[in-house]
């Protein structure tokens, strides 16, 4: 009688998903190749290596929390026509030209962007776009496989397998991302705009509502609801947009799944994203994306687990803590997050201020206030992915 | 580095603390008797029969989910200081003459009782008290073990053993509930005040905040909070209050854990019950307890589990939706329930009226509006504990 989903990826997203879903008493198989990844020990059952066909076979829905999944596993679930969001959104994720190529054929806006084949297309864009950011199609995110050409001397560090996307290089005034979850039956909830802020080309916080006007909200709004029709697309849909100093709105990528930038939806939304995710999945009606209070969220990364750090941070008023246990801190990894609520904007600012302090410590003065005052700078935002 | 909890007691309270803990990176060990009780599901590990000594080797805190628990067990935990809340604030529970005793000698009001040894007594109370509600001391709760003595006839159907708790009967303008988090160091923080709706002795629906005076809800936490002050208490207390027809309020009794009242702070306030008993007896500051909205929470007693019914709630705006995974659906038992927030008191209103409607269909009549008006006679209303 209850539902039975299927999650390729067993990593946070993953481990949210089913925490949120399990007290709905769905039932849970999640498939990942790490035995250790979190979602894992939660789930009802756990599926490796090339399972795949038992897990669509003993599922009733089967869904993502990574895009970078085998592509077999996709077409698979596609085919049992289990597929949700289906193939034809997933996919394109799996290289960073498709996406652009689609996205473009849509007629939506994006940086200016060219294909490189070789080194002399490489050339030929910095002298038709300037500053250029040029990305490895399939291994983009968190800040890697991208590089920088800001002058001639960086030409010959790029790397030299092709085809690569070359985009111009664009003046950031701020990240926002959209959040959207998209029934069955076409019905879309939209969450509140999101301000992001990166470090190292890494997500460091996310809040809402996003500082930006009503006519660019509704525009970045109108913009990712046009991408979920087109793709006919089913679940929670995640857009990014830079919006320049010229103040367009360009669409950096999507994210066919929940998103790290609408984390804070787990304290500040009357339902989280993942909740959506997992309503729209299953055709149940979507939940109320209104925002309860200002209210954010910031990422922990690199950092070891310790009750004094939990301890420090829950000590900040309207905070919660999201550790995910994975086995190894690395450097860049995102071990946990902590959402927080907030009556007003500069409450929330202050808080978010006191987390990042806690968490990252002295390194703070690199952070803020220097860190807001470059967050014009590409390189130094970075154009990564949020996973 | 990350802490263990023991949680004796597997049911949905113990599975709603497992959900909220889970993601905060603690680990629980769940004890239950039964195979199958619902957060064994998603416990680190799992203990039973006569494990007391491993689960209690095995974990940092211990804490109840239930207070009918195997005294031994209690006993143990305490005496390797590790039980939270302290078993001076569990052990009066197990016993509803000591649980009043205890209330009474800390100078509490509560109704009028005696305790009978004997039929005689019974009658005494009868003369002095007149109607009567009489408890057996171990077995009383969700309506179970109780009688009510209106008239002589209703004597001879007392059962037999003693000593029996009699109370005198009340006139209820209605039932409220205390839910507070008292932390190691004393500090406490207490939930706005909730207002009970019961039917045959079992919880219906509670909302917040309560439609009380503030001078009686100043008082009822007063009351609240120098009980878990008397009983130097951590973690999260219940207290139950009658309010009489003549504005009077009396303890009807307490929980030394989670408590139906409170399910709403799941989604109503910024932390809930359950975050806030798991910070509270790991030492770990208290979290926010305000009102994010008008909330309520609606029980799901003796319903079988369907997509459709599922479907139905949650097409109705602002509700979320728990459910507790039982083996077997009774006609007596909380099967799950259903969280709600809207902007007003009316719009609450109706909510919880629509829900009730698609839980229960056209045995709504019977509970609203004409249950309303005969909330205040006990017989109706029960003086269940919700579990």
């Amino acid at each position: 009688m209850m539902r039975s989903i299927g999650v390729l990826g067993g990593g946070q997203l993953g481990l949210m998903m089913v925490l949120e879903g399990r007290r709905m008493g769905i039932r849970f198989n999640v498939y990942d190749e790490k035995p250790d990844a979190p979602a894992l020990r939660i789930a009802d059952a756990v599926y490796s290596g090339d399972d795949w066909v038992k897990l669509i076979n003993d599922s009733d829905v089967i869904t993502v929390e990574f895009e970078h999944v085998n592509p077999r596993a996709l077409e698979l679930a596609h085919e049992a026509g289990k597929l949700r969001p289906s193939l034809n959104s997933i996919i394109p994720k799996q290289d960073k030209i498709k996406e652009r190529l689609m996205l473009s054929n849509l007629g939506l806006p994006t940086p200016r962007f060219m294909i490189a084949h070789g080194p002399e297309d490489i050339e030929k864009a910095y002298r038709t776009l300037g500053k250029l950011v040029v990305k490895v199609p399939n291994g983009a995110y968190d800040g890697k496989g991208q590089f920088y050409v800001t002058n001639e001397e960086d030409l010959p560090a790029i790397p030299v397998q092709y085809p690569l996307l070359v985009d111009e290089f664009i003046n950031i005034e701020k990240e926002v991302s959209v959040i959207l979850a998209r029934a069955v039956n076409g019905e879309v909830a939209v969450y509140p705009i999101t301000e992001n802020h990166n470090h190292n080309g890494m997500l460091l916080y996310s809040r809402a509502p996003a500082n930006i006007n009503e006519d660019l909200s509704g525009k970045a709004t109108e913009l990712a609801v046009k991408l979920a029709n087109s793709l006919n697309y089913v679940g929670v849909l995640a857009v990014e947009f830079f919006l320049t100093k010229d103040q367009e709105l360009l669409i950096n990528e999507y994210a066919p799944r929940v998103h790290n930038t609408g984390h804070w939806t787990l304290s500040g939304a009357v339902t989280s994203q993942f909740e959506n995710h997992l309503r729209a999945i299953l055709g149940l009606p979507l939940g109320n994306t209104r925002l309860l209070k200002p209210t954010a969220i910031v990422n922990m990364i690199g950092v070891q687990y310790s009750e004094e750090l939990i301890n420090s941070i829950l000590k900040i008023p309207g905070t919660r803590v999201w550790w995910y246990g994975k086995s190894q801190v690395r450097p860049r990894r995102k071990m946990g997050h902590v959402t927080i609520v907030a009556d007003n904007d500069e409450e929330l600012t202050q808080r978010i201020r006191d987390i990042l302090s806690v968490i990252y410590g002295s390194l703070i003065n690199h952070f803020i206030p220097p860190w807001d005052h470059v967050d014009g700078i590409q390189g130094i935002t970075g154009h990564g992915t949020p996973h």
